[in-house]
């Protein structure tokens, strides 16, 4: 029977993004391959959690999310009308495409960047422009100069973990007055800056961050957009014409809270970059070339060049990184940093394989 | 300054769909605007809720949702490959726009029906024929000939109420074999029969429904999609191009308790439909016509077709109820259902309004 009939024929031939591998099951694993974080979300995120569950349930959560977006405006000096929330910042960076990229012009971002960019381009039919990465992997970000319909920017970015400078960033928000330049600070929290402050002057920058790594919610589902208002306008109108209570009602607590206790996410973010200098310097002297990381996690090449056999060697002693077969990046590893102990396991597994 | 160039063009025109008005503060209304149940949700589901939160929520929720997947298979009698789940049925409806419906021809459904479906018909791109319900609200299902690109009925039909037999759905399977039937079942919960037992003949069959009313969940954001495998494989394809990880995992667990305890959810069901009964013949009493419902509302008339101002004068007693006002149905008010002390006194509150 030829099923395919029943499929819309533009995504035929559409590939999904592939998150690294998740397993059921955890005990006894060193988990490195997702970027997630070591240390556990804040105490008074898991309360706040706990409290928003009961009889409540029964009604909808809040459609405005006012009391998430005042947390997150107060947390990065802004206004709540600077601020969208959505369900991860896969869905929040999703809704940026009908919102600002079905344009005449096509987007670009960088060749090697977050996968998932490709993805949405062809869901929502964007064409795109791809900036090969420099050899060393920084971004030649004088390649976007107003030709385009809209810029991406990871910053950090991944999988190569490297940030650009503010004023780099912000030259790039002069050249390209007419059209969005997204700025995805996923990792933001392990590089300790950000481009929110250039909100205030530039009608054309949105960045985007997620709870995900630097609040350790993965789990839970929260992220957010923050931008000038008419910005924020389009991707809540996009949001309430794709599913408008996209945030439950205890991820918006948990979510709250966590905010609202920055500081202590701050702090493990500050462990997770101590370890990260002392793994980097172990890898060194192993002989692996380490890219300057701003991420929590970093990108490291094996002296020979054969990542592979390491990928399977470390999963063989149940150590998960990941592993990437594209041509320019198939001889790096990615590889995130846990707590200190489990780094000291992962060089020792490292030596042992040699 | 000329924000508007920012926006993707072919979206400034949209209209985003508005639901029923969210209080932030419930204390002292009684809420049948936007048929949430009356009833608490399961003890069961709060409990895995509460269990599910903790230091794992720093991990990546389940990317499979099998656990989910297999409750809702085993509830329904069919297999895991026969569930999608989804952050609440807009996002699983939305969805499905992309994966079944950007065809050559246009899809149809009905005038008056879930006021969502028009709107991801633009956010998508997506043509639509709209076919006028019948005078009395009835459903005239042999418009659907074969000669659409996809077909989407809300079975039952909101804010009609009415439901169509499975003799009906399946006579409508049956003249279209070459376009995905979607059968919306929100409200199935409060009818007692499903179209599910059609998916094993019928590969054009998808069924939506949603723990938001059934089992009193609207403030988590959970549903489900049951189909033949391949429309189920197209969905997770849209989803991981979407959003990959769109359940968290305090949803996914509580999801699942409640689906495992259904025995609680039906028996609230089957308060409200007593609820519904007694209702309904009070407000005819009042001289409503009131048209028979299979859902957790009731739609009804006033004798004198002035449904605005029974709706303001209810308001301003602090009950909330939903009136629209889309020229067919302006007379006329859909009445969530709540306990049977509450319906008590809306009744009185009628007869007080007059």
């Amino acid at each position: 029977m030829d099923n395919k009939k029943f499929l819309s024929p533009y995504l035929w031939d559409l590939t999904p993004y592939v998150p690294g591998y998740q397993p059921e099951n955890t005990e006894g694993l060193i988990k490195l391959n997702t970027n997630e974080n070591p240390y556990p979300p804040s105490p008074k995120a898991v309360q706040a959690m706990h409290n928003a569950i009961g009889e409540k349930l029964k009604l909808y959560p809040s459609f405005d999310c006012l009391e998430l977006r005042g947390a997150i405006a107060k947390e990065e000096g802004l206004k709540t009308e600077n601020v969208f929330v959505g369900n991860g910042s896969d869905e929040v960076l999703s809704l940026c495409f009908p919102a600002f990229f079905k344009q005449e012009k096509p987007i670009a971002f960088f060749d090697i960047t977050y996968a998932f960019y490709k993805v949405y381009c062809k869901f929502y039919e964007v064409d795109y422009d791809l900036i090969p990465l420099n050899e060393d992997f920084t971004a030649p970000l004088d390649a976007f100069n107003g030709q385009y319909g809209g810029v991406l920017i990871a910053n950090p970015n991944a999988p190569t973990s490297i940030a650009n400078s503010l004023e780099e960033i912000e030259a790039v928000l002069k050249r390209n007055p007419d059209c969005v330049v997204l700025v995805d600070e996923a990792y933001q929290m392990f590089w300790g800056q950000t481009a929110a402050g250039l909100i205030e002057r530039y009608p054309n920058l949105l960045v985007v961050r997620t709870l995900s790594k630097g609040y350790s919610l993965a789990g839970l589902r929260a992220a957010y957009a923050l931008g000038q208002p008419h910005l924020i306008r389009a991707l809540i109108n996009m949001r309430d014409s794709f599913n408008s209570y996209n945030l439950d009602a205890i991820a918006l607590a948990g979510a709250t809270a966590a905010i609202e206790d920055s500081s202590y996410a701050k702090a493990n973010a500050k462990k997770v970059m101590e370890t990260r200098a002392t793994f980097s310097r172990g890898l060194e002297e192993l002989g692996y070339t380490v890219l300057p990381s701003s991420a929590n996690f970093v990108f490291a090449r094996p002296g020979d060049g054969d990542a592979e056999r390491i990928f399977q060697a470390l999963g063989e002693r149940n150590i998960y990184v990941r592993y990437f077969t594209a041509e320019r990046i198939k001889e790096w590893l990615r590889i995130s940093i846990g707590t200190a102990e489990e780094m000291e396991r992962v060089l020792a597994a490292l030596k042992e394989i040699g």
